[in-house]
């Protein structure tokens, strides 16, 4: 039996007709490996964009359903196109819509969720010897409409397939060659990762790093799906991201990550009495408002007033002051927001094992004259707040402080052949 | 149980937002007139030419199966979107592909037959109150993959559903008002024909009339449905096409139309002896080419030769010379070729039981001084070859001679409530 792989393309990999054909010569380069293939794609470039403004155009708020049944037309288009490139260049190609590929999901429109993966006219293509295309963001739900899944559907259309058919890898092609180690466009020497664990990885995507949705990796982690994000310009090897176990040995630091999307609001004067916090916290729920960070310092004297800060995205900032101020009122308590606070963080399984860590970012960042105003931790991360305007020297310095532009992770390497599929 | 109507509205009557909503607002008239409606949309405007544009872009010759993949996404668009619209006027829509619909088509991909309509799913949304979009133009095949129509698809769907839910009468939406008894840019004073037979309005679209396809026509009357064509611009009431049986009392001319898309070849020199025209007519069946008309004149003596002269499609000029020259060589018989020639023809259910029609064409041509090179009948129909150039005069002349301007035709008039829905 053959390996199977998964190859996914976004919308700029086939934006156009000359990159369609580019993405149709990898694919069949994949087969003519002997490998069996199936390939996610996503819609066109702009295609979704524009499909959402012939909405808007109709409809304020277009219903779902139909939303759905409007959008899903996109991907559609490319799978049957590149089919067609695939053809022309001497093999047989197949497209499916989500709904042929057997992705069943719920019935909650414009984001639905993946309950079922009924892959057997995938496996029936494959034996066939066919090269199976599938329409990304898209399946049907139990109800028989189609659906979408949001944001990120097509990368986790591809990993839930790849896991149905219990493919080799899941190849997520992007406009970028990989998990960098720090942003590129403020550390020039950054290094691409070339394996990386599923928890380092989160941790990244959760603390500012925008290279895989979360979602899917959530779903690969799950499913046991190794995930392989690499460049659709060029043939080199991207980031493999593996099984938590399967690292050999965890570097110190992985990476550091940044985030100037986020606000800060802080509530002085916050009664020292039981339950405010939760109130707090409750009102911010309500609203669907996630909280990051949040720090309480508790009032020395009785003089004194505790202050109670805490970061939202900053697109929340707005509903978190509407859903905190009546509260705010009822407790005479003062609301201040900061838009713009900057956040650094170094991500790293291998801190789990070494202490100290923690003072070389404190000392690090202090040296640079850069002031913490707030941190948080969890087992791989630190991440602190800092000015918004000293977010890059902050990486920069702490990039350079745990060596990650030079071989201080290179002890993780392996060989790719291992990873090549 | 109340009425139920088919409405189906074609690419021009959906071709922007503005006019989307436009046929919302009809659709939703029609369901407040107490109707069970389903609608048939075509794709908006040039949206099929340009995937077609796409689709050439990438494959010289793209697959048909992928060809259809690609080309259905343009009616569910603007069925999703007209759904949309629908729901913003306080009705509940839901938009069907055509596989949803249970259009099942056989597997000849780009120019599928239906084989049969399971309308299960519309009849339940029916009865839930809703209105149902069909997206026209396509269907599933037996082997559960996206097929389409071909030509004049849309029209085809909207009869079959009529027909599979016994629907009182299809609405075809065009830019057209009707069927006129002549072409109105020829002749201004051309009347709109309210009522008409199948047998004549398929006589009308063979020879020259491009109101209606001839496809959607024959299904129509196979299966009974009452077709009204009419007008996605204004509200006055079209043409209803009517099973033959239905005309109270046939008018003796109901419209004259014509053509300027054929072209004649004649073989001249032809041997006199059995099976030639034979080998002949092989000869253009097997290079798939249609003759329309066809007259042979027999030698009056031995020294002249036969002639044989037919009408083809202009676009199959060529391919006819192709398919002839052979054999023209082989039995030394002269091919020549006329591209353009004009074709008059007057249509009328009443001429079976009126003799004489034919003489006085003849005579009105005569008077006009216009040139009869070729003739052609049947029970209803009557044509002429003439000069390509004369054939307005031809036209008008014949309008008049028929009294088609006047109160000719007004005998066959319905009181429209008869036919309203």
């Amino acid at each position: 039996m053959p390996g199977t792989v998964v190859m996914k393309f976004g919308g700029t990999s086939v934006a156009d007709a000359e990159r369609l054909k580019r993405a149709a010569q990898r694919i069949v380069a994949k087969r003519e490996e002997g490998l069996r293939v199936v390939a996610v794609l996503s819609a066109r470039g702009k295609t979704t964009d524009d499909l959402i403004a012939d909405a808007q155009e109709i409809s304020p708020h277009p219903d779902p359903r139909e939303m759905d049944m409007l959008l899903s037309t996109g991907e559609r288009q490319s799978c049957a196109l590149c089919a067609m490139a695939i053809n022309d260049l001497g093999h047989q190609a197949i497209s499916l819509t989500g709904s042929q590929a057997g992705i069943v999901t719920d019935t909650s429109h414009t984001k639905a969720r993946i309950l079922e993966v009924r892959a057997d006219r995938i496996r029936e293509a494959l034996d066939d010897d066919k090269i199976v295309l599938v329409a990304g963001f898209q399946g049907v739900s139990t109800a028989r409409d189609v659906t979408t899944l949001g944001r990120g559907g097509s990368d986790t259309t591809a990993v839930a397939l790849a896991a149905a058919i219990e493919a080799d890898e899941c190849e997520i092609y992007t406009d970028v060659p990989g998990v960098f180690n720090a942003d590129p466009r403020i550390v020039p020497n950054a290094r691409k990762i070339p394996v990386i664990s599923f928890e380092e990885v989160l941790e990244m995507s959760a603390s500012g790093a925008g290279v895989l949705q979360l979602r899917s990796l959530e779903y690969a982690r799950t499913h046991g799906v190794r995930v392989h994000c690499r460049s659709s310009f060029s043939d080199e090897p991207g980031t493999v991201v593996v099984g938590d176990q399967e690292t050999v040995e965890n570097p110190l630091i992985t990476a550091v990550t940044h985030s100037t999307g986020e606000s800060r609001i802080t509530l002085s004067h916050v009664p020292d009495t039981p339950g405010v916090a939760g109130r707090i916290a409750t009102a911010l729920a309500e609203a669907n408002i996630n909280i990051d960070m949040i720090i309480q310092n508790e009032p020395v004297s009785e003089a004194a007033a505790a202050e109670l800060s805490f970061t939202v995205p900053r697109d929340d900032l707005h509903g978190a002051k509407l859903a905190l101020q009546p509260l705010a009122d009822e407790l005479s308590m003062q609301l201040t927001a900061q838009e713009a606070i900057g956040k650094v963080s170094i991500v790293g399984a291998g801190m789990k094992t070494h202490p100290g860590v923690a003072a070389r970012v404190f000392s690090t960042l202090g040296r640079e004259g850069i002031n913490i105003e707030m941190i948080s931790t969890s087992p791989i991360k630190i991440s602190c707040v800092v000015d918004g305007d000293r977010v890059p020297d902050a990486v920069r310095a702490l990039h350079s402080e745990f060596e990650l532009s030079g071989e201080g992770t290179i002890q993780v390497e392996r060989p790719f052949g291992e990873f090549a599929t």
